[in-house]
């Protein structure tokens, strides 16, 4: 047995059974190796960045690693922006990346690199394997650190040498560790910030917002008279009919500001401390309110979901009815688009335990609310802020979640970083469907040029942030990668595509052409 | 004058007259004095990966340094692969990444990463700026760094706060320095190499392969029956008829040896020791025949052309007739097409003083012989083997040679890794004319797989490196991006596309389509 058929079979013994893969030579030895251990599904990606997130989107929804096999520095480089918000997501991924022979690097050829400088950044675990012979353990390490808790990126490098030599059986068992139980001083910190100044919050991110935590959580704040707040940008949100929905923190810090005005104390649950996405002149990074008591009561890899149970016994908020949002749909939108009714036709349709991958950026301001009436379904934010992350992470939410359908909210100018998703999607036959706010604009820097104090009439400028000319057309490049599409511009219009695709097995794009405007 | 205006003022002052760009909001201050510096030609692309190629693309064609604009750690990871690429074409770039006020980076902001450990392994230089009142001075830093020689990748990161800050103006000059003089002890150590030791080879690379070098070098190897050759993959090779034409050292390592095979001794003209690309069980990696002697008359940065003017006039080389390709051009091609038939009709075709970019990899090993005989013609390879690269090199080398024709030869896979490039080239209607060698395959993986002692029969292993589930349709996706584009299956048909793009200007893609093997 070469390394790599250690390397995948290992993987496969240890519940990793998807690969996100873009292999080059170097990888070779584990391409060679797929036939023999058929219960890994290798899913090729025509870019790096498409393996990442697709990695990123599977753990979300699966709860467990898959892996990635990737080009050596070059090609852990396209990967490295969805690695970053994975990281940002704690996402558990296994990320393989190929390397030269160990003894190569001495000739310094043309795609020699700095892997481990490169790599670090967005991992929390980081090996290059050092021979065939310890190839099964390293793979025991590396699910082992990709689990966590927290979550985490565990890159292993696997030079060609070890790849192809000899490998031993694995000596070490996969111990999966639980979450941290946080101490009962902690559980009291909180229920004391919480009793004694008032008014007071919640904030909650992390594995807070699944469903169970939430639940506990609101019945904590209607009972303390507390606000409940999500993190700006959670990694799974469950939301719908029949679940709390709390505001989420504006992602702009005037709104974020007065969301956390006057409050006396927060109790953060595996949520940092409000601060501003970006720095601007003169305004605070910090975004709580001056003499604000804080109390963490969970950390990521602690368990929160049992901490916040613990919260509201202590609070004894145990029997207080949570406030949960009742069920009900939006009407079908009529008239011509807006991001407002692009959002009513989603509600409208959404189909029972979907996934929605939201990269919908400005456009996606009025998803939330549309949807909140729906039956329960899975929420996944741009955690990291690097776009192009939303169509990788709905193919890999896709391949996870086999049968649920992904609706995909897509801006249009993030969706072009990382378009050959479709093609993955296609080739797969994931039950995807795409919707692209076209707006033709990055509409949210326009917001920041003003910000930024440029003249308005400031035509460069300006036109470095359009993406009208030309217009992208998404009926054509979906058409391209196999993936079926159509262009809508009015809400009956978007109704009848997305009926039609959510009724059908398999990807679709539909492009929403709205208004070129921020909002 | 903030810091924004100080940065494009002073880029613009120096000769730095492009700026790839792909800004976000740490950037908005440098877009906002975009009107204040009409000069500085602005260019949007819609991945970071276009931007960095494209800025190679423009080095490389212009001798000087073009600036990227990118948005923090994960907008330049993004563009790493082709900033690898641009530190093996060793082309001068001012690689600018804006980044979170500085202070700003303690509340750990979702955009927040290590930008110093990613950038690193790309830049010669480094610098991220501390101050307002010192960055026009690190511009001036930033822009010698870059220029060498040899060019490098100076990477220049610049705080929102330095960008919106009170700048000053520059204190310093920009002084570049020239090629270093090669001294005459290694003038005389290459000589006696050449006449002690036969057969003796030149291997030719960087800045030697441009058209003065090239025939010193040539009337060199007739005078001293030596033999000529040229690194594998240069990044701009004078080529065509009243040039000289020797070899490129083969990619493939059995190739490679034989053409070094029997060797005493080489003269490394801006080249490395020939190493094989990838190493190989029980091959090895470097490809010189025991006991041949090794001499470097120039490394990068030294002034190449002069030393091998000094290098003939001492070995008696001076008036000797260099071995120059004569003038000719290929028939055009009949029936079906083939990798060659798509060279042939290019080498038809091809406009006096054009630049070809190749990446059409496998596809293109035809290429070079048929266009030998053409007007003399820039050529620019893959210099890193990330691929990826040449769409946005021809981008770049198209805004770089205004008005020269860019023919820009692509393999469709590693087309699909920035493809963006296409809606670059229509929106600034640049003379590019893209021929993607569509034979729906990583043909050159299947190749090394069958080297990696794959069973045959292997199917999943096979797939993986197949494009034709389902096939990317080019028309569509150039259409997509607002570039005319058509397909065909028969040398008179490519011939026709060819030479009705040749004769308009603006981009246009060619899809030739090929049959689904390797060759």
């Amino acid at each position: 047995m070469n390394g790599g058929r250690a390397l995948l079979g290992t993987l496969s013994e240890l519940g990793v059974d998807a690969c996100f893969a873009n292999p080059g030579t170097s990888e070779m030895h584990a391409v060679a190796a797929l036939d023999e251990v058929p219960e890994l599904r290798a899913v090729l990606t025509l870019f790096e960045g498409v393996a990442t997130g697709a990695a990123d989107g599977y753990a979300r929804i699966a709860g467990r690693p898959a892996s990635t096999l990737l080009h050596l520095g070059p090609g852990l480089s396209n990967g490295l922006a969805n690695l970053h918000n994975a990281r940002r997501a704690r996402s558990p991924i296994v990320n393989v990346v190929g390397d030269h022979a160990t003894y190569h690097h001495r000739y310094d050829t043309p795609l020699e690199s700095d892997i481990a400088s490169l790599a670090r950044p967005v991992s929390g675990w980081y090996r290059s394997a050092a021979s065939a012979e310890d190839l099964a353990d390293d793979v025991v390490d590396a699910v082992a650190a990709a689990h966590g808790p927290p979550g985490r990126v565990a890159t292993l490098v696997v030079p060609a040498d070890v790849a192809w030599g000899e490998a031993a059986p694995r000596r070490s068992a996969l111990e999966l560790r639980p979450r941290h139980v946080v101490a009962a001083t902690g559980i009291e910190e909180a229920a004391r910030l919480l009793s004694e100044h008032r008014p007071a919050a919640l904030l909650l991110g992390g594995s807070a917002v699944r469903a169970a935590p939430l639940r506990a959580a609101s019945s904590i704040a209607v009972s303390c008279g507390a606000t409940l707040l999500l993190e700006t940008f959670p990694a799974r949100l469950e939301h719908g009919a029949g679940l709390p929905a709390p505001s989420r923190l504006s992602y702009l810090p005037e709104l974020a500001q007065a969301q956390l005005e006057g409050l006396a104390a927060i109790v953060l649950v595996e949520a940092a401390v409000p601060a501003s996405f970006f720095a601007y002149p003169g305004q605070p990074g910090r975004l709580l309110p001056p003499g604000c008591r804080v109390a963490t009561l969970a950390e990521a890899g602690d368990d929160a979901a049992l901490a916040l149970l613990e919260l509201a016994e202590r609070t004894g908020a145990s029997s207080t009815r949570p406030e949960l949002a009742p069920p009900g749909r939006p009407e079908a939108p009529e008239g011509p688009l807006s991001a407002a009714s692009v959002a009513q036709a989603v509600g409208h349709l959404l189909p029972d335990d979907a996934i929605v991958v939201d990269e919908a950026n400005t456009g996606g301001i009025f998803a939330p609310g549309a949807l909140v009436g729906c039956p329960p379904h899975d929420w996944l934010c741009l955690t990291g802020g690097a776009i192009g992350q939303g169509m990788p992470v709905a193919t890999g939410a896709a391949v996870a979640g086999s049968g649920r359908r992904v609706v995909s909210l897509q801006a249009d100018g993030s969706a072009m970083y990382t378009l050959q998703a479709l093609w993955t999607q296609a080739r797969e036959a994931l039950d995807v469907t795409t919707i692209v706010y076209a707006n033709s604009s990055y509409a949210i820097l326009h917001y920041e040029l003003q910000k930024a104090g440029a003249d308005p009439s400031a035509k460069r400028a300006s036109e470095l942030l359009d993406l009208d000319r030309p217009a992208l057309d998404w009926v054509h490049l979906a058409l391209g990668m196999g993936v079926p599409a159509s262009r809508v511009e009015t809400g009956p219009e978007l109704v009848a595509a997305l009926g039609k695709s959510l009724a059908e097995p398999g990807p679709a794009l539909i492009e929403a052409r709205l208004p070129t405007s921020f909002g």
